[in-house]
């Protein structure tokens, strides 16, 4: 058996997946071939859907199927408090705290001059937009307790006093130099409460 | 953004992936979708051809997209000596040895009566008629030096007896408890020239 061939572009192809090394592609490729064909059959067809429906809403950048997503289309949520994220997972999240009902703003990323991402790269052009338009009360800012983070909130709160908007950020129950995605509903239900003016 | 939807399944179909949690399937999707949908497209695209396209070897059970392998076409490999392995992956361990110029017959599995896997569910029919069509002269047993696999050995090496063909055992090089899969080629080809009658 070659490495070349289907089964070799299929394990080289698995070697995009975040964290997955040419041995664990193989594992996993011999996985799905050797015992569960159905669920590999699933993973690709849900993917190739999602690939094709999946972007992000024109509102709050989150990803989404929808053409708004199901947070901004809701007409319960408060769009006068809006939580500043790094990332769609983060919202999910914050989603699980159950303590926040106002909408979300995603900005794939944060401020890293290094790696060339800088405001635009983060939407802050619509996020200005949306400050310009008034309707936004506060933007609660929930970005990671990381330096990066910590700048980033640092901008987007200046952002927010030029457009006499009231910035805050999320207490410190979230650990120092910890990220929001791997925190756990209690401390994170906390951090919220006990925000402060930014 | 809700967990159900086409985000929410994708993320479940990802944990069918062996050693894939609902975190780690989280952050692969959503990296895939923020990061690589081209890659994202290949790896979907791929999985579906192999799906329908990769099935056994007829002859060594190996997975190919042919009808016969590459090495079972190779009519320089010397049929007459054949290589028992637990998995596909270990033929691709033994070829990068450069060291062995036989057959294989992998046996997808180890005899393990506590989770129902016999002879039948190792394909040791096939090799019992191969045995007796009398071209084998040698059968190399090559399972893992686990407890399963030694009992294995074992088991295939009474049925080469039956059969008044050699069996020998690879060499202790393999680290005693450890899997082939793991092995370097070093100690691999070691094992393979030290190899004894079984
Ligand atoms: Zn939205
Ligand atoms: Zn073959």
């Amino acid at each position: 058996m070659s490495k070349k061939g289907l089964l070799g572009q299929l394990i080289q192809s698995f070697c995009c997946l975040p964290g997955v090394g040419a041995k664990t592609a193989q594992r996993m490729v011999f996985y799905l071939l050797q015992r569960d064909r159905q669920g590999a059959r699933r993973l690709a067809e849900l993917l190739l859907l999602a690939i094709d429906n999946i972007n992000h809403c024109p509102q709050c950048r989150t990803l989404t199927e929808d053409a708004l997503c199901v947070i901004c289309a809701d007409p319960a949520r408060d769009r006068g408090l809006v939580c500043i994220v790094e990332n769609p997972a983060d919202v999910w999240v914050v989603e699980q705290t159950a303590v926040f009902k106002g909408g979300y703003f995603v900005l794939h990323g944060r401020l890293s001059p290094l790696d060339g991402i800088g405001p635009d790269e983060l939407g802050l052009d619509l996020l200005r937009q949306q400050l310009a338009a008034g309707q936004v009360k506060e933007l609660i800012l929930a970005t990671n307790s990381t330096v990066e983070g910590e700048a980033t909130a640092f901008f987007i709160g200046e952002l927010a006093r030029k457009h006499q908007v009231k910035a805050t950020r999320i207490a410190h129950g979230v650990p120092m130099g910890g990220e929001l995605e791997f925190t756990d509903s209690g401390t994170l239900s906390h951090a919220f409460n006990d925000r402060k003016v930014f």
